[in-house]
Order: structure tokens, then C-alpha cells, then sequence
């Protein structure tokens, strides 16, 4: 069939086409279904919208993807065949099923999101029948190759260490920290990260108030063998790009399926050639692992995939039932990062986490003997050569001049929020913690975020302030306080556990 | 946020905006989350897609629904706010965990399928999370009602009967002849019925060659009063709206899950207010019913899916190996169908059938005594009362002005196809049938379709033409023929079953 192409002033995202449903119905195609475009030698495979009148019979919408891929524009004559759908959407129906997929069924779904092949509904029902049929070892194995196999790689040709965490808890700025310790000591480390996509800061956001993060691999390659480490923005790269399209559904449903997020983070590491990788798995009921079962499940899958996949990998379960340090928040947590570096903390947890996964990594690389690496991990931190590490790695990045914790800027409209009552720090949610330095602005606007004075088990007298909100201007940081009204961030716990009455 | 608006001459089916990626990060949202869209006093909540670059920084881009339910334009102010999502998100990832949803989480998730208020993505997942954890009959129940209640309905004042085909057979033209016999002895049966999906014909396709099938619910129950039954389109109706927009990611999927199947078919029963229903369950390797092990079990549910909703249901188990009857298509199935009518019917099956279920009806109307049914359906059939019914019912419903079989046209376009060699018809292939009538234009093409001249059993001689290929142009007959040589539509067995050699 042939017909007049008009061009609407859109991306797509991906080879979608709006068609005329009178059309639609002569090449007895249905919503979804898809169509092979041709123009001259140029042919590519859409999956059709219906149009009841926008589209007019005989003529196709083309979204600006297709009609760059297409070299069509308005008016153009294209011609139009119905095709089948991808052999990969008989695959997800088999996992639908429960049944075990092959390795060639796995990378063809892979290849065909990699290509953006597959339509939302499709995507969904491939996430969602991981998430309820899940998925065993071979399959997350080749899930993980197909990831690796169809994006970008980095070859060194020297021993890569690596480290990850898998998140959900505030205030986690230990990377930048440990990798500075472990580069100190000689290993190479090209840690990638993410941006917040639910969280109060990235790494990425973190790293970004100090230095440049958007390095290509070739600058990564580069950087690691001068000075040792880079801690770079994965989405700059192509790593496992299969990944990051997967968690364009995950992230509206909400869902993360255990086997995706073991292929997820194995695909990245193995990418950039990792052979000893540390996984941090913070603990709490509000985090990704909410108990040492979990912890347990988690740590044997990572290690077991690791194992198949030639990467070394140890997981240390942390404390995550309280936000990491006193910051939350990129810039925040940028300053805190540097004053730990600094030897000017004030908060031992992020000292202790920060050093515990160095040591590991340093007993991981026997540059450490067994049992001597966090020792030896507080050393070079307090002999202040991490720092210096660190300012090496941000000055080769791109360094934004600002070295000293003192010098980061951070939010300048700020309110304290006051204790209740006299008591205890009993609890401290992570959500709401999360959710308003998000409501002040953060990730987006740098210097907001939270800094904690107290944490769980300290003292506190009514009126003292538990945190200060940081906003880059006002209306945002009336937000934050508004949201609070709702919130229950902190919970205090009176001298009196309980009172129980004589009789 | 204040965005000014960017017409977008397209229909998005459901309320979508397009933000420009920055304004996106200002307002803390990602893509496929909610945001609540003012003008005025008017608002509504719509699902954000992202632009990197054709929609500007303080731009928004609505489609054509959207514009009309702000009744704004392009250029005019408009204010957006993040939104939550709404709970029913949350009841489908509890279904993907495996729990039993609530009647109210399961009537919030099918009001908001019905008002679109979901994504494409969590349509999907619904109907995965249906397909791969199933619901029981409480769930079944309160989805089957929660359709119902969110459509329109009809109320009769009288005792209704009805009768519905699961499908999955081509040529199953049982209804009009069904249907006629019924109300000629004297039941009321406003019988709906779909138009052709993946099929060759629905049997609102096939009622089209010869009436009008668009009827409003005002029609159906003044001709039902009038003349004892409706052959319609239940598309034109709002019946269970739900299920049409379920049936939307279904389809792109290949997916039936057994409860929607289930609440699918009684939603619409109920809507028109059924009290006696038989089910047709054609059971072949080829229909949705393979083995007599499924027939039970949606016969047993069916059975108790009705006693829940105060509905009567008797299931038949058919025959579904082969097409029924020897035509596929609409205008050859309408002309079949009127030969039964008319007593010059060339195929036992499709008056068999016909006559099978119109006797149970009767039965379960006790206008027939227990196992007196079929003989008193045949009766009708064979005085030609059926016949005069059935022309009452496509006169009450705007008669096209075809009411003798000879008189209904089929396409002109045609080919034979030959016996390969001598032999007995040892299995017609259901799937190529109908893949060989939708090549040939079929359904949107009434004229095209397939007459067998041979069926299951019959002794065939090499050459002997084994069916016909009707089409309404020569192009399509060729895209017919092109397809059967990739096809086995018919398997020749020879007289010498097996040779065994002597040693």
C-alpha cells in the first residue's frame, strides 16, 4: 500500500507510525500490530498507532525518528507492508508461562530492546513476567551477556576493580571516598554511576558539584591509567543500554525483578572489564533489602553470577536503617564526602562504611593481608593521601575548582526543624527523609537537601533542631516544609518506654 | 508551573502531554508520571511523555483530547502539577506478588482501565500479572461486576436468553440460525456479538452482508420486544467498556487469560441482562479449548461464575477439529447460513450444531421437555419458521435487501485448489483456513473467503478440487494463492496407512 507521508513534529521514542484506521483495516492490521516502511532503498519496521481523522486516509504519520531514518519529509510516497511481530514477544509469552528460556530466546529479547524493537506493552510484559516467574541462573547469565554483548565495552588491559551499591538508603556518599582509599593503594577502579532517579542524589549528582561526570570511554580508559580511578556517569557511555531502556517500565511500575537487578549491575561491571567487585547491600526496612535473609539471597546470586561470569565478588550487608552521615543531597553529600577526606568528619558511620569497603577491596587485591584492610584503609585516609587521590581523579575529570569541604556551596534558604519532645532518637525514616530533600529540590538543584544534627540513639531536648532543610529559594523550601506537616521523619522516644499502671 | 501550550494535531488516545525534559526534572517528574493539567476552572490528570527538543523549555505538548477537555489552544497558559499515581498501580503489583486483590481494589483498578487513567505499560501489566497468577472466582466475580457497572446497561422486564461461542473455529455460522429457532419458539435473546479479531469472521461481520448491525441499546430492546431477538454489533454499544480497552493490549500480546476470558464473555451477558446462557466450547488442537480436560474447566467455571451472578449457563462441548459448515468468510457464511434456513443446507455439521444448541435453550426455557430439545429445534428449522424468523429479525434491524441465499454476493475472483493425490481427508488445518481467507481479503472484504468442497473423512481423487478461494480482486487472490504454496491447509492421507517391508 502506498501513502503520503505527514510528518508531525514529535519523537517517538521509538518506529512508531500513526495510521488511518480505514487503512489499518484494508492491510487487516490491528493497534500494535507492526508495518515494514519503505522510501527508495530505505526500509525500516514500526509498530502502528490508529488515527480516527488526524491521519487521513492515505496518508501515514512519521514521528522525527522515522522520518530521519526514512530521509522522508512531507508529502513524501512511502510504502507500507504489514510484517510480523519480533519472534522475541513468543518468548516472553513462554516466560509468561513459566517456562525456562533458552539462550538464544534471551538474546533475542535483548537485541530487540537494545533496538527499541519492542513496543511499551510488550516491554511491560517482559518486566513483569521476570518479576512474577522470575528467572535462574543460566537465564540471568545470558540476560546479563546479551546486555554486555549489545552495548559499549572497555578493554584494559590490567586487573579492574569495582564497587556498587545497590542503593536505598540517603546519604550513601562512600564511593567517592573509598575509591579515592583503594586507588591510593594502587588498584584500578573505573567506577561508573547512576543519577537519582527516585533518590535524593546519584553518586553521579554527587560527584557532579565537584568535577565533570560525563566522560566517554576512551576518557575513562585514559583517566583510570593516569591516576588510577575515574568515578564517572554511566549514562554517558553505552554500557548494557538494554538496561537503561528496561528501567524506563521498571520505574513506572515501580518494580525491580531480583533477577534483572543482578543482571542490571553485573551487565555494567562486566562491561567495563571488572574481575573483583564489592557489592554494597544496605539493610532496613526501608531499603532493597529489608532483612539477612534477603541479604543472604542477594549476596549468593551475586556471587554465584559473578563466578559465571569470571568476576570475583564479595558483599558486605551494611546498617541502612538511618540515612548514612549527616548529608543528604548532592552538594551536601559532596561536602561531607570532602570532609571525611579532610580528616574533619563528624559523623562516624560514613568513616567506618566508607573504610570497611576499602578494606575489602584492599584484602580483595592482597595489597592487605586477610583481617589488615580497614585498618589499612584508615591509614591512607587519615594520612590524607585519599584526598589528595581524590583531588587527582577530579582535577583529570574536569575539576569544577572546588577542593576544600568548606568552599562547596550549598543551599542558603533554610529552616531547622525542632524536636517535639525531650527523649531519644528512636527512628529516623529514610523515605521521608528522601522525600523532602527531593521537595526542596533536590536532585535538580544541587545545593538543596538535608543535614542532620542527631541521629538514632541520641539525646535530644524539645526544641533542639533535629536537621536543617537547604533549598536554593524559598518556594521550594516552603514545599519542604509544607510536605513535613504530613511527614513523620523523626521518631523520639520518651525516658518512659511505658507506663503500666498499678491495679 | 506555568507552560504555555503546543497544540499537537494527533489523537493520543488517552490523556497524554509531552514536557520538555527540563521542565520535567524542575517538577521532580520522569516519564510515565502524573500530572494534574489546569486551565481555568477546568483540570484534568495525564500521563507524561518527554521531548527532548521538539517541545520547548515552558512548553507543553497536548493532544487533540486533551485540548478539548481544557477547551484550550494553542499559545494559551496552562498550570501543571506532579500527581500521584493512582492506587490502582499499587493493587496490580499486588496481584504481580501473587495476593488476592479486594473488591474494591479490583473495582479501582477496572474504573480506571474504563476512564483510561492507566499507561499502556500498566495496562500490560495487569493483563500479565492476570495471565501469570489468575484470580479466583471472588476476584473473577468482582471484576466481571466492576465491568458491568461501569458501562451501560440494559434492563428487560422479561426472562432473557442468550448464547455465546468461545470461538476459535472458522465457519461457526451456529448463531443466526441459533438464534432464529430460539425466538421462534418464543424466547427473547438480544444476542451480541463481536466483530473478527484474528478470525476470518465475526458474526457481526457475517450479519452485515445482510443488515443493518449498529444498534443502539434502545434498538436492540424495542426489536427484541418487537420480534424475540437481535443479531448486533455489541461494539456499538458502551457494554462493558472495560473489556474493549483490555482487549486493546491483549491482542498485541496473543494473550487470553482464563479469568478475563471468563468475566470477558459474562460482563456482556449481564449488561444485557441474561438469565439463561449456553456456552459453545468448540474444542480442537487448534481453538482455545484443546482437550476435554479444559473444556471442564471452563465449563466449571463458567457454571459458577453465572450461579454467582444470578445467571443460568449450560455449556456444550463442539466439535472443533474442522471448520463447521463448508463456507468461511462473512457473505459466504451469510449464504450458508440462509441454505440452512431455507432446508438446502450441503453440510450436516452446521445444522447439527445449530439445532444441538437452540435445543438446549429451548430445554432451558421448558418450551422443550428434557431431551426433547434438539428434535423441536429441528422441527423449526425444517417448517421454515426459522427461516420467516430470522428474515423478521434482519427486516427489524434495516434489511439490505438480500434474503435468499442465492442472492448473497460473493466475490468473483476465484481459484481452485487441487487434491494433491488420491486419498481420504485425513485433517483440515483451522489456522491455515483462515490465514488463506483474511490473505484473500477477509473480513474487511466481505466477499472473500474460502467454500470447502471437501471435509474430514470424504474420499478425495488426485486433481479433485479439495476448496475454493473467493476474493473481490484479482490482487488479493493472488496474495491467497502465494500464501497457500508456504501452507498445508489439507492433509491427504492415502489408502495404504503404513508399509511394513517383509524381512
Amino acid at each position: 500500500m502506498k501513502l503520503k507521508v505527514k510528518a508531525i513534529d514529535l519523537e517517538a521514542g521509538r518506529n512508531l507510525v500513526v495510521m488511518n484506521e480505514e487503512d489499518a483495516r484494508d492491510l487487516g492490521i490491528h493497534i500494535q500490530d507492526r508495518v515494514k516502511v519503505s522510501k527508495g532503498a530505505r526500509t525500516l519496521t514500526a509498530i502502528v498507532s490508529l488515527s480516527e481523522s488526524m491521519i487521513r486516509d492515505g496518508e501515514i504519520g512519521l514521528f522525527r525518528e522515522t522520518l530521519e531514518e526514512l530521509d522522508a519529509k512531507n508529502g513524501d510516497e512511502v510504502s507500507v507492508l504489514p510484517t510480523h511481530r519480533p519472534a522475541s514477544v513468543e518468548y516472553i509469552k513462554k516466560k509468561m508461562r513459566g517456562e525456562k528460556l533458552t539462550k538464544d530466546e534471551i538474546y533475542a529479547i535483548i537485541r530487540d530492546i537494545t533496538e527499541e524493537n519492542l513496543s511499551d506493552v510488550e516491554m511491560a510484559a517482559y518486566v513483569t513476567a521476570i518479576y512474577t516467574m522470575g528467572m535462574d541462573m543460566d537465564e540471568t547469565e545470558w540476560a546479563t551477556r546479551a546486555m554486555v554483548e549489545t552495548g559499549e565495552t572497555i578493554d584494559f588491559d590490567t586487573t579492574i576493580f569495582d564497587i556498587h551499591s545497590v542503593g536505598g538508603v540517603p546519604g550513601n556518599k562512600y564511593a567517592p571516598i573509598t575509591v579515592s582509599i583503594a586507588a591510593q593503594a594502587g588498584l584500578r577502579i573505573p567506577k561508573t554511576s547512576s543519577r537519582a532517579i527516585s533518590s535524593a542524589a546519584g553518586t553521579a549528582d554527587v560527584m557532579e558539584v565537584l568535577t565533570n561526570v560525563a566522560l566517554s570511554a576512551r576518557d575513562i580508559k585514559r583517566i583510570v591509567n593516569e591516576v588510577g580511578a575515574t568515578l564517572a556517569w554511566g549514562g554517558s557511555m553505552n554500557l548494557a543500554p538494554a538496561d537503561d531502556k528496561i528501567v524506563q517500565v521498571e520505574y513506572p511500575l515501580g518494580i525491580d525483578p531480583h533477577p534483572q537487578v543482578l543482571a542490571s549491575v553485573m551487565a555494567k561491571k562486566k562491561a567495563v572489564g571488572t574481575d573483583f567487585l564489592v557489592i554494597d547491600l544496605p539493610m532496613g526496612p526501608e531499603t532493597k533489602v529489608p532483612d539477612m535473609k534477603a541479604a543472604r539471597r542477594y549476596a549468593m546470586d551475586f556471587i554465584g553470577l559473578g563466578e559465571r561470569l569470571g568476576i570475583t565478588v564479595e558483599c558486605a550487608v551494611t546498617y541502612g536503617e538511618q540515612p548514612i552521615g549527616r548529608a543528604i543531597g548532592p552538594a551536601l553529600e559532596a561536602k561531607e564526602a570532602l570532609m571525611v577526606l579532610e580528616g574533619r568528619s563528624v559523623s562516624n558511620s560514613i568513616v567506618e562504611k566508607s573504610t570497611d569497603l576499602a578494606g575489602i577491596l584492599l584484602e580483595m587485591a592482597n595489597v592487605a593481608a586477610k583481617g589488615e584492610g580497614k585498618r589499612m584503609a584508615k591509614e591512607i585516609l587519615e594520612s590524607g593521601k585519599a584526598r589528595d587521590k581524590f583531588l587527582e581523579i577530579i582535577n583529570a575529570q574536569g575539576s569544577r575548582g572546588i577542593e576544600r569541604s568548606d568552599d562547596v556551596p550549598v543551599g542558603e534558604h533554610t529552616f531547622d526543624y525542632p524536636s517535639p519532645m525531650d527523649g531519644y532518637v528512636g527512628a529516623i525514616s529514610n523515605r521521608a527523609m528522601v522525600a523532602i530533600a527531593r521537595a526542596a529540590g533536590a536532585p535538580k538543584d544541587k545545593g538543596a537537601g538535608i543535614w542532620l544534627h542527631k541521629k538514632k540513639g541520641d539525646k535530644v531536648e524539645k526544641g533542639e533542631p533535629l536537621f536543617t532543610v537547604h533549598a536554593e529559594c524559598e518556594a521550594k523550601l516552603e514545599v519542604a516544609r509544607d510536605l513535613l506537616k504530613r511527614l513523620r521523619p523523626y521518631t523520639i522516644v520518651g525516658m518512659l518506654l511505658e507506663r503500666i499502671p498499678m491495679i
